[in-house]
């Protein structure tokens, strides 16, 4: 069953090279060797071993050990060479993950924003002049422009999660311990996750299953049973948010509560106090602990943004870290306090998308702007998963789910709950008491209003057997059609699709109110020699006629 | 946001006339009783309460106690009128979902068939020569025809599962003691689960929630990390199947495999041995327990089958409990150990699906066939999710996940990795390195193979900005035209499809090899003045002559 690997580490050289976008990668390993690598999964494959991520590619963060490639952490002078992969890395591997190269980064996992970095800036996938979101930048670029299937990122104060919401992808930053940080160049060693970026949520957690393969036992903590329940802070509390964004926020929390979830008020304040903590208080000091030596040393290829943070941090006296943790301890219990036996927060993963020009033009502000929803989440020992929730301006909208430790698979069950269910038009054998109707109620729709169509179509009885009705959008001469709208899942509508028999289409439909959804439409060849039955305005009124 | 219920119960009754079923119903509510109910609803939420279930409808099996409607289990003289609801029915009322009735069941829930009701055999929704199955008949086949949007059932053998195997719906059989089991007749008062049936995982999954609330908190068993392990038995050991079901249930184990699901053997005899156990050995003794002094009155609206198994039990010696309980306790052992780390077991729901024809030939053989995977669960104190998984000769076919006590919700996330990925082709703008194929790759497809159409399309470039290619199907005079076939989650080909831009279609295409996929199409309307470039046999060379 798997897929083969040799054409897919070919798709993704040829598309690496189609994209040209160096700045995602530090090292790119020579397509021969991914090909090598790629016949030994086939090879095991062909054995017989089953290999669940058979057929993937994988891109990892330049802070992570890949056998045979440096490790830089963005830093070319800082370089080493690792004798082995890190687990993490020799766990994608051995269940079949091809490896493609390190990933630019933000240095030394210092940043939110990917533009700090002697590889380059790097540039989002869907906007070249915004950022890609830091640390773990070229990860989530290479894998929303579909070069990787996963990507490794890390996750400190937002790394893992912020590229995510900047580049429309799943980021999921596991449980602290889940995945172990071995082979991974620290920034805050105690806090520091290594995380997960995917197109989907089915595949993410795929690869975490993998990643986290071998550890012990984990246990999520036992919940109250009842529906799920998210905690939603006002928007108030949110602070400024780019244009559009506190409505976008508004919108996924309205989904999951038509999902069934209930909401809650919850006061954000511990959260983003301890937010503020990560960099402007003592915890700062341990990135100091990580990579001051070299730092210190002064070589030019340091990002002064960095370097400049990474050396003040020299200077935190040990007694303003006692004082910062107790703080931080009475935060903790404050938040999980205001939780209560809530599932999940719900958040904007940040608050807004900045431009390059505007992170160039206020380095440390725009980037501490970034992590206000992200930075406490390893400080308060949280799970979290960001899914793209929703676009405002074209751009997309990413959310955000925190949850206690051990809640990774039920935060991912949430955020599956996030996408909106979609919209068809039906106008003849789908309609409320036709034959195919139950085909919709199987696949969860429901019935949300009957409409006509704007007065821009024709219907056609078609000569299928049993007979149905074709509509037709004319330039003139239009009439209006009676519809049903209905509301269903967008895994119902695709499962429809996929099953729908010529000469039946789904397309867009011009409603009467000038909105247009998807429905039913048909070939044109099915038009040829049908009835005009216009003129009845309904498929029923036809059929009853 | 949620949706009024006023109009849901309408549509419902409704469609319960246009059904013609009354073989589904014990007491049908009132309409205007139904529409009093759907009122309060709808005036709590415009008081700003929020109800998750609002505007949703729910049968109850006849089973289980509903206020003001009689509590029949299937025998009418047996009926009692209940002072209140049962908690699992208050709970949904709470949440605001309107009671439509109490449905029709195996007597006594003593069957897995659903003929054995002086109420009328009751036909599955999908197959009128089939049994709908039972215990739970009239809760499945209402929720599969749309009439109700859930349904309680229970499930003491498998009477909340093998009716939805049986009408292509999904069944949840939770974890014993998470929704209580008060106000429900016992069948074995021990074993016994209220069950949810609904058309779509996320549905039920919201219905057992609710149903759940006010319990004591629930905790999921630790589990090793690592991807998902699915305990696998071997066809043989699954026994003798209807024709093409052991091809069902192997397909269904592949789609988990290629999901990411570690597969792995394991022995089913203590499964299938307890299984045996149920109506064999003493346990039996249990629904005499319950009922048999009712039984023994002899009232002429028993069910001879019924009140035959009844009956019998009353000679069971107390002893053989005892050593059942033995032999029990050591098959469970062994039957956890098989299991060992895996999350879950599966299994086709039912061995086959028999007429009722074969159900009235061999009553207690063609019952005691459709228990052999179901029957142990409730024994062994498992969890169990029912779904439908495919189809064999256009009839359902129904899968089971069976896991240990708490594991219900990675039941559920498991289950929702079983329906296939979809296919669909693309001509144009979605070819690997056009501009729209982030679009695709975003949704999570991967390409599957370049391959032509069969020889009857005509290729046009639309009028569009920029240009699309128009495909259309014609009688004569058609061409091959390039193609690529991808793969993607059928949520993925939801989403393009509601996005879909006029005059883009989607519907069915035929292949080179005369297979038929989901593919991109254009409206009628989009032909008039394109330009014909079916010679140039690809978009991209067009776009490149």
């Amino acid at each position: 069953m798997p897929h083969p690997a040799l054409p897919r580490v070919r798709a993704a050289y040829a598309r690496i090279t189609k994209a040209a976008r160096p700045d995602l990668w530090i090292t790119l390993r020579p397509q021969a060797d991914a090909e090598a690598d790629a016949r030994d999964v086939d090879a095991r494959c062909a054995a017989g071993e089953r290999l669940p991520l058979a057929g993937t590619v994988v891109a990892v963060k330049g802070n992570i050990d890949v056998a045979g490639l440096p490790t830089t952490a963005g830093c070319p002078s800082y370089a080493y060479e690792p004798g082995h992969d890190a687990p993490a890395v020799a766990r994608l591997k051995a269940a079949g993950a091809v490896v493609l190269g390190t990933t630019n980064m933000d240095q030394f996992a210092t940043g939110l924003v990917g533009t700090r970095s002697p590889y380059g800036a790097v540039r989002s996938a869907l906007d070249p002049e915004r950022v890609a979101g830091g640390s773990s930048s070229g990860s989530a670029v290479a894998v929303a422009l579909g070069i990787a299937d996963f990507a490794l990122g890390t996750d400190t104060a937002g790394s893992g999660r912020v590229p995510a919401a900047f580049n429309g992808i799943v980021g999921l930053k596991p449980t602290h311990g889940l995945v172990p940080t071995d082979g991974v160049v620290p920034a805050c060693a105690s806090l520091d996750c290594v995380s997960v970026f995917a197109r989907t949520l089915p595949e993410a957690r795929l690869a975490l299953g993998v990643l986290a393969r071998g550890g012990p036992p984990v246990a999520a903590p036992a919940r109250l049973p009842g529906p799920w329940r998210v905690a939603v802070p006002s928007t108030a509390q949110l602070g400024e948010l780019d244009d559009g964004w506190a409505e976008a926020y508004e919108a996924a929390a309205a989904r999951l509560e038509a999902a069934g979830a209930e909401l809650r008020p919850v006061d954000l304040s511990p959260f983003t106090e301890a937010a503020a903590m990560l960099y402007e208080g003592a915890f700062v000091a341990e990135r100091y602990t990580a990579v001051g030596s070299f730092v210190d040393k002064g070589t030019p290829d340091l990002d002064p943004t960095v370097a400049g943070i990474i050396r003040r941090a020299r200077d935190v006296p040990a007694h303003r870290l006692f004082a910062d943790r107790a703080r931080l301890e009475a935060l903790r219990s404050a938040a999980l306090a205001g939780l209560g036996d809530a599932d999940a927060l719900l958040l904007p993963t940040t608050p807004g998308h900045p431009t390059l020009a505007e992170v160039a033009a206020d380095p440390l502000g725009s980037n501490a702007r970034l992590g206000r929803y992200t930075n406490s989440t390893n400080l308060f020992g949280l799970a979290a998963v960001a899914v793209p929730a929703g676009e405002v301006n074209g751009r997309p909208f990413g959310a955000m789910l925190v949850g206690p430790a051990g809640t990774d698979d039920t935060l991912a069950t949430l955020a599956g709950l996030l996408p909106p269910p979609v919209h068809l038009a039906v106008v003849g054998a789908h309609l409320t008491g036709q034959p195919l109707n139950p085909q919709l109620l199987a696949l969860g729709a429901r019935l949300l209003r009957t409409n006509t169509t704007a007065p821009r179509y024709r219907l056609y009885a078609l000569r299928t057997d049993p007979p149905k009705p074709g509509l037709v959008h004319v330039p003139e001469g239009g009439a209006a059609v009676e519809a049903e709208v209905w509301e269903l899942p967008a895994e119902g509508l695709g499962r429809l699709v996929a099953a729908l028999p010529r000469p039946m289409t789904i397309g867009r439909v011009i409603l009467a109110d000038d909105t247009a959804v998807a429905g039913f439409l048909c070939e044109p060849e099915a038009v040829d020699g049908a009835e005009d039955i216009t003129d009845h305005g309904a498929w029923r009124a036809y059929l009853n006629g």
